[in-house]
């Protein structure tokens, strides 16, 4: 999604009449939550991924491309720290396609599923009669974790801003292979009160953005603190990689100085966490670059509208 | 679905590791169901619709798209007899799609969402570089009506079969108009003990044969007794095109004969019920003939699976 999706998802949300207290959480985040009567609640979310635009069957396998279509949602649940609990999947096959690339695209569904506690409970395979390309939809559950769900538009300011891992040159191969950070999102929600949280699959410009816009804050971060990847410095400008390259599928939040402070000392995983920046009141999205100068951080993100 | 989409479909269930405490209904009905922590459980489904495959946009405008993509899955949640709460829909765009294409498809999402009691509450939008056909996909939840959701698999010897409505011809225009049985599904759990239902969307025999395979039983059917649609009439085999067509979306069920009979005398719903046959332990699925011949009843619905 980019800035001009979100425009449209946001028209969406105005039609949308959903009730609060069955839908506590609507369109416009990573997943939405359902009460359901007799207690209890569930989260889901769903994404499409088309060969030739997410990955490229002539130089990607059906495993990989089951792989992904998985840790997609599986990055969406991380980002609102909840458990994954349950997928189906949904397949649109060229005319050539038969038992065996199901067999394959099954084995890297299950792959990141079990991985990840994410059961495969269903789906639906339907063919293209004319030529058509493979197309991957999947649908996926998930439940609270210890605390409620982060939503992105808790964020306030004063609030560090934090992301986990490194960024930038997904497209080289990470982008297939990446680990969805649900453990790591859900230990962090654990560890600090957490006032928002997503994920950067649209680029770290972007989603920021999309932060601030939902919680009504501006942001300033520092260009130097970034956690610039070993693929991103391969590119000409390794900066615009970890800003505006997208897929990175790494947490992005935010919580007071203190939390902050506090997390950073006790955490101790593999993957790491860096403060890159302050949430603001100048009701914009800033960057300081390396020589001082504070320009505008403009949301750059792939743009699935554009033509 | 077909018979050998069914094949696929049984060796996934093989592979997977379903808990049924966690999951009372896995793979092959057509929802599956989850229970969740601290009570309550929620069912699940998933359904691709494809351009020039489940409608063709050449003659069908998507308004119509939106509505049939929602009613297909609102007819799984009418299958179990449960109600639909909310769905997330997920679209792959042609390239010269735009905001205008997306609204229109809304506005069909929205009409059956809101007749059924189903809320939009998310989505995905994604869009081919290359060229590619129109492709939507929607996840929907239900959760449980008055009765426990009713099963394929419930079928017992003697029970009573019937369907609602009227079967055949549904390729003149049905198909993309069809009301879904949620209502009437819901009523006839209510006022009856259903052992087993679906809902027809390959077609009669394809879809009476999923029952008896999952209840391990036979069935009779007599042809006088199958409610042909006006629309049937106009085809070549009208028989035939209510047996074989697919695409009905009425509910196929079955229970004992008492519990039949007693549901069709207090039945005062403007959709009808009849019985068509009875389940048997031949191990077969037949068919009586108008000059009383019995015939294997063989699945012919549509092989999405086929070159």
């Amino acid at each position: 999604m980019s800035a001009r999706e979100d425009q449209i998802t946001a028209w969406f949300a105005q039609q949308s009449k959903l009730s609060g207290d069955v839908f506590p959480i609507g369109i416009g985040d990573d997943m939405a939550q359902i009460h359901l009567p007799g207690g209890g609640s569930v989260l889901i979310t769903t994404d499409m991924l088309l060969d030739g635009v997410h990955f490229d069957l002539t130089q990607h396998n059906l495993k990989q491309v089951g792989y992904k279509a998985m840790a997609v949602s599986l990055s969406d649940c991380a980002a609102m720290a909840t458990q994954p609990i349950g997928a189906v999947v949904s397949v649109a096959l060229p005319k050539e396609f038969g038992e065996e690339q199901l067999k394959q695209l099954h084995s890297g569904i299950v792959l990141a599923g079990d991985k990840y506690g994410c059961s495969l409970v269903g789906g639906d395979i339907t063919k293209w009669k004319a030529e058509g390309a493979f197309a991957i939809s999947v649908a996926m559950l998930s439940r609270k974790a210890g605390n409620e769900p982060v939503q992105r538009s808790g964020a306030k300011v004063g609030d560090s801003i934090c992301v986990t891992g490194s960024l930038g040159g997904s497209g080289f191969s990470r982008h297939l292979e990446f680990e969805p950070r649900v453990f790591e999102a859900i230990k962090i929600a654990e560890m600090a009160e957490v006032n928002s949280m997503i994920d950067i699959s649209d680029g770290l410009s972007c989603d920021l953005n999309r932060i601030c816009s939902k919680s009504k804050v501006g942001a300033i971060i520092e260009a130097d603190s970034i956690p610039i990847s070993q693929d991103a410095k391969k590119r000409d400008d390794p900066l615009d990689s970890a800003l505006n390259e997208g897929e990175d599928f790494e947490l992005l939040f935010t919580f007071s100085k203190d939390q902050c402070e506090q997390l950073l000392n006790k955490w101790k995983e593999p993957v790491t966490i860096t403060k890159i920046g302050e949430i603001t009141d100048s009701g914009k999205v800033q960057i300081k670059t390396s020589d001082d100068q504070v320009k505008e951080l403009e949301s750059k993100g792939y743009d699935h509208l554009s033509k």
